[in-house]
Formats: structure tokens, C-alpha cells, sequence
């Protein structure tokens, strides 16, 4: 039932193959709510945009033909036909010889395939002297020119910023079916922790890893569900795993997983479904009492209590399952190189992640120095944290000096190349 | 009343030196809402973290002093006088030559300084033999170790991630002063713009501004109020320019500024309120038509109607102040090298900005191309465009194959450098 310590890209793997990483649905939403979600659907236009030809600047239309000859010296007279106003539906006809006044994003009359800027024009009565030469689609904006009817204009995917919502706005959308958050049970177990807010008693601590968590179940697009502090007993710890394995997608745990005598969450979840615990214990530091399992389909990640370690798995097992699940693309972790300040200690025969914070120096380097006095129970070290390096299974130790690889905190995707 | 063209470093200029760049306000939100907020308020631990010292393994709990001289072959033997469990007021003490069980994160018992863990030990009984000696401190984490009580913990000005969050938990906070999001109200202006959603009779178009502004606005910390689309009518405009400035912290309307006749926004502005409009008109392309006023010492951006231009003007001028009030450190923009793909043909007296998108070559090399036709009304621009090339006002063109930096469209501040 149980397996042994697996490597880290082992318990990688195992996520991988065993879980379902498809997003875990779709919703409609207005175009109001759209903004940062994930599309479920490709956009087809369903009309050109803009749906008429449009003036782009404020002047007169014209048939490009008849200025043929204007210039500064010899202007072209024309008559005025009409005026054109924006929003309008307007009745002009501009023939052979004629112009109609015109503003800026009002539709171009019949007749008129151009317009001659205001600036070039003398209007004397009836009489429009032009002295400007334009032509065809001069100062037009065709129907169509943005988006053609039928296009695919936004893909199944893609994430709505400010731009794409302009996109959607620009076709008439009202509604946009996005990919569904999915929902992640935060559940904290524990004798010793308390709700903040909540006196301290002797013995007793805080509960961070409700609040790290279902934070960072926010950063990776998750709709955090907090189940709060349940103690480490069975029966209870049963029937809230039970009820959070039922309303969310996934469910992260975390305390309760160590060697001690009262660590019953593995054997609680063995009990609630097949094939349960898949994962018990990874060749990782910190985080080493981690366990993995999937009850009835569904993941349940038992994370270690110490906050680092778990926020340290979450970000490599939970982040990327959660992103997959909510229809995000893979993000690239960002990473920059640095100069090792101090000499670091991996653990042996264990992948060792050593949080560091970066510092400038004034000649420009860049230092990587270790946080956090090497406890991973200690919350100062996430907040002095800019990232963390990564040291191979196989290395003794780093030495001060040596170039690291530090990756950040808050892996952002600066920008997506096009292939 | 209305000033000249200005340039694009003058209205920036003018907008630092005319408005109150400071936080708008200040709220009090509970630990669950924290999560991406700024800290108003420096935040001092009101006590020790963790509150007690505690094991930072399963093992047992001794006086150092009594373990010296253990080792793999030699044993000390020492007296079982009690069992210490996590979240527990234990009473146990320690005497010399006296050991207790202990839990990871149980509170280390009274005359105990160090723990030894599980695995060095044999236990026979009441007899507790350890096969390990330890130092005084060794696997414990001290009281206060972590935060020390009246220590400032996190800086007004912090933004909140889930690490932070995980700090104000571990203090034990459950409410946190934060600064108030920037109230910003959304106008779009124009006869021809229709709702999305909406059936779209001849001559009309769909309300892009409205949509991609407000998105932008939350992008930025802002809170957007959609005031929805108004007509080009003084009574009606001013009527809502009144109210959203009654209500907002920053007034944002698109449409209505260009040269034509229906153009009122300006002059109902000036009717408002001192002093009205201060830069009207700026030497840049696109967005030339953009107007700047003070009502009441709230600002209102009189924004171009099209998209490209109002989102553009919008970033370069409206954001930075959102920020600002929103109590966000200003940011520093992502710039990328590029290489131009076309030549490209700036305004000439104008700072102009061309939207591109950014392609990466088979050989490695990023590539910047123009897109969307040059035209500033094209939605499909800002879609395509990974982000803009700043061309200053005294270039005549830019030459295919030319070295520019691109600025790209999502500023994100990859981390903070630390002095």
C-alpha cells in the first residue's frame, strides 16, 4: 500500500501519470468577470469589425477620383452633398462631384471610398475647395479591416487581460465561457494550533499554513476553500476529508504527516477511498514527510506542518497540478544566476532546496545568502526569501562563491514568445 | 484656461506636481482578505515566535550536560520521568540524569535544553538509553527565535503575498490595515457606441473603452465603477462627471476629445470645478487628444475614443498615478532588445509609440514587428502587440534591422532588489 521515499522527480512523475491534469470545467461569466480568466472556447467573430467603413479623422468624404490633381497650389471644388455624424444611419449619397462633412469614426456614406482632412479643405457655402489629392481608402477604416467576420480571433487558452476583454467587448460579447477555478480544501491539523485572533494558551501556536496556503492557492488561479484546524483524531479528521473530497477538486492538508504517534492523516485517507496513499515520504529537503494520495479520483496532498516545507511542496507538486487544472499554460520558472555568500549545506542522498534572499551589491554582483537559520519551521524565513536553490541529490556542499541558480518566489511569465 | 500641446515628459510632470500621488486611504481587512493587499501600517509582534521553545524533532527531551560522553558505542542512561505531547500545558520537569518524551513541536519541558532524537536512542522500560550526545540548544527552536516580541516583522508598504500572509498568522493578527484600493469611475463617451450584448443598428459600434479600461484599472490596484456609456450631451455629461466625481478617486473617460463638433467633455469639465482642465492636448502619437483636469483636486483623464490610444495613454499616465494612490511602489518597466523587423515611421515632433509583437527566431534572435496597421482604432492591435517601442520626437525613422527596446505591455517587477 505504501510506497517507500521516492525522489522528487519520482513523486513528479507519479502527479503526472496518475492524475487527471485537464482543467475541471467550464462556466460562463459576463464580460465584466472575464478579466484574468482562462478561455474555454475559441472566439469566431460573428460580424466585422468595425461593421462599417469608418472616417478616421474629422473632413470631408470624398470620391478619391475627383481630388485627383488637388494640391497646395490647385484645389479641386466640390459640392456639399451632406453631413455625416457618428452613430447615425445616415441617408447621404456623395456622387460624381460631391462631398459630404464628416467626424471622425462616423460611416462612410455611399458613394465615397475616402476622406480628405479637414486642415486641407477651404468650405465656402455649398462649395468644399479641397487641397489635398487622396486615395482610395485614404483616411478609412474598412469594414472588416480589424476583424473579419468568421475569424478565430481569440483561442481556447488564452488568458484575458485588459487586451483580450477589449477583443471580446469589440465583437458584442456579453458572456464568455472561461475555464472553472478549481476548488482546493485547505485543511490544518494539529493539536498545538490555534485560529489566529484566538487567545494562546500554553503550548499552543498559530495556524499559518491555512493562510500561506490558501494564498497560494489564489496565486495559481485556485479558489481556496478553508476547512480550518481539525485535530489530529480520527474520526473527525475522517469526516472532514470525507466532505472536503466531495465539494472540492483537490484537497491539501498539512501537519499530522511526521513519524509521531498521533500522525493519523495516511491512514484516515486509506480508509476513505482506492487507491489512497500513492506517495508516503519524498527524498526531499525540507519536506520530506510528505504524503500523497487519490481517493476516488481526486488528490489529496498531506503536507508537512513546518510552513516553509509546505509551501516549498506546494510550489513543486501542488502549484503546477492546480495551473493544469485551471486551464493555465505550464509557467516557466524564472530564475536568475548568483553568487553563493556563504557556504551551504545540502542534505545527503536528499534534492535540497536552500531559500535564500538576493542582494545587489554596489559593484553589481548579485549574492544569494541562505535564510532563516535552516529551520523550516521558522515563518521569517518565507518572508526573507526571494526564491530558492536547488541542490542536486549527489552534491556535499556549496561553496561561497560559486555561481547558484536561484529561482524566484514568484515565478512570472514575463512574456510568451511566439514560435 | 487650456494650455498648448504639451510634451509627453511635461504632462507627466505636470501630473506629479498637480496631484496628491498619496494613498487614498486606509481599511482594515481580516487575515483572508490580506492576500495581494499593501500594509498600511508597520506590523510589530506583540510576542515571541514560537511562543515557547520548542522539539524540533520526535525524540527526547534532556539536559545536554547529562548526554556528554554518548556516542554509537558507548550509552548514557537516563530516568524516563514523563511524555510531552504537541498543544499540551505539560508540568513535566526534567531533573538531571532525567529524560521525557517529546513530539516535534511539543513545548520542551521545564530543565530540559536540548533534544535527543528518536533514532539514537533505546528505550528499556523506565531506562532511557541514548547513544548520542547533544548540545545545549541542539534540535530545539527557541522561544522568540523565529520573531522576536516588539520586533517590526513587515514594513508599511509591504505588498502582501502568501509568505507575508503567513507572517501576520504567525503573530497571531487577524485583521490588518491595508490601503484602500483606488475608486476609479469608468465613462465611455459618444453617440455611436452601444453596449455589448446590445442588437447594433447601422452606424453604431461596440463599447471597447469602457471594458479594456476597467480591466486595466484592476490591473493597477484600482477599483473600477462602470458609469456605462453617455451621450455627447453637456447636461447629461456633467450630470455624471458630477457624480463620479462625488463618488471616485479618479475619473477615466474615453471618447468625445478629438476636434469635432460634439466634442463637449472639456468644456464640462471647466464648468465643474477648479481648475479644470490643465493639459489639454499632448505631443504624442497615438493619443494626441487626450485632456487632463483637476476637479476639486480630483483628477479626470479625458482619454482618445480609440482603444489603442486610450489603453496607451492610459498606461503611461493614469496607471503610475493608480499605484500611487493605491499605495503600490512605483514599478519598473520589463525592456526588452529587439530587433526591428520593418522600418518604422514615427510622428515627427511627437513621442510615438508603435505597438509590436515580439518573435523569436530560430537562431535565437527577438524580433519586434509592427502590428496592426498603424491604426490606433484597430482592437486586433492591442491583442497582437506583446508590448511598444518608444520612439523620442527628433527621429525622423527607425530601420529594419535596427537594435530598439521594447517595453513590454505587463510590467511586472521580477523582484526587489534589496540595497
Amino acid at each position: 500500500m505504501f510506497r517507500k521515499l521516492v525522489s522528487l522527480d519520482e513523486a513528479k512523475r507519479i502527479v503526472k501519470q496518475s492524475l487527471s491534469l485537464k482543467p475541471v470545467g467550464v462556466e460562463r461569466v459576463s464580460l465584466s468577470e472575464a478579466h484574468n480568466r482562462v478561455l474555454a472556447e475559441d472566439v469566431v467573430a460573428l460580424r466585422d469589425v468595425p461593421p462599417f467603413s469608418r472616417s478616421t479623422v474629422d473632413g470631408f468624404a470624398v470620391r478619391a477620383a475627383d481630388t485627383f490633381g488637388a494640391d497646395e497650389d490647385r484645389s479641386v471644388a466640390l459640392k456639399l452633398c451632406g453631413s455625416i455624424r457618428v452613430g447615425e444611419n445616415s441617408s447621404v449619397v456623395v456622387e460624381k462631384g460631391e462631398t459630404a462633412e464628416i467626424v471622425t469614426g462616423a460611416p462612410l456614406p455611399q458613394g465615397a471610398d475616402a476622406v480628405v482632412m479637414l486642415e486641407y479643405v477651404v468650405q465656402k457655402g455649398k462649395t468644399v475647395l479641397t487641397h489635398r489629392a487622396v486615395s482610395r481608402g485614404e483616411n478609412v477604416m474598412e469594414a472588416g479591416s480589424d476583424i473579419h467576420e468568421g475569424a478565430v480571433t481569440l483561442k481556447m487558452g488564452q488568458a484575458l487581460s485588459s487586451r483580450e476583454v477589449g477583443v471580446l467587448a469589440a465583437l458584442g460579447l456579453k458572456q464568455v465561457d472561461v475555464y472553472k477555478r478549481p476548488r482546493v480544501a485547505v485543511i490544518s491539523t494539529g493539536a498545538e494550533i490555534v485560529e489566529p485572533g484566538k487567545p494562546l494558551t500554553p503550548g499552543k501556536i498559530y495556524d499559518i499554513n491555512a493562510h500561506t496556503l490558501s494564498a497560494a492557492v489564489k496565486e495559481c488561479d485556485g479558489e481556496p476553500v478553508s476547512w480550518g484546524i481539525v485535530l489530529d483524531e480520527a474520526s473527525r479528521l475522517k469526516a472532514t476529508l470525507k466532505e472536503a473530497l466531495d465539494s472540492a477538486d483537490v484537497v491539501v492538508t498539512s501537519g499530522g504527516v511526521s513519524v509521531g504517534p498521533t500522525d493519523v492523516v495516511p491512514q484516515v485517507i486509506n480508509a476513505l477511498g482506492e487507491p489512497g496513499v500513492i506517495v508516503s515520504g519524498i527524498a526531499v529537503k525540507p519536506g520530506k514527510p510528505t504524503t500523497i494520495a487519490i481517493v476516488n479520483g481526486k488528490p489529496v496532498f498531506s503536507l508537512p506542518g513546518h510552513p516553509t516545507s509546505a509551501l516549498l511542496i506546494f510550489h513543486l507538486l501542488v502549484r503546477p497540478l492546480i495551473l493544469s487544472m485551471a486551464g493555465r499554460q505550464e509557467e516557466t520558472p524564472v530564475l536568475v544566476k548568483a553568487t553563493a555568500s556563504a557556504k551551504m549545506f545540502p542534505a545527503r542522498g536528499r534534492r535540497t532546496f536552500i531559500m535564500v534572499s538576493l542582494t545587489r551589491e554596489k559593484s553589481g554582483g548579485l549574492f544569494a545568502s541562505p535564510v532563516g537559520l535552516g529551520l523550516s519551521g521558522a515563518i521569517t524565513t518565507l518572508a526573507e526569501a526571494d526564491g530558492f536553490v536547488e541542490v542536486e541529490e549527489s552534491r556535499q556542499f556549496i561553496n561561497a562563491g560559486e555561481e547558484v541558480t536561484v529561482r524566484l518566489f514568484k515565478p512570472v511569465r514575463v512574456v510568451s514568445w511566439r514560435k
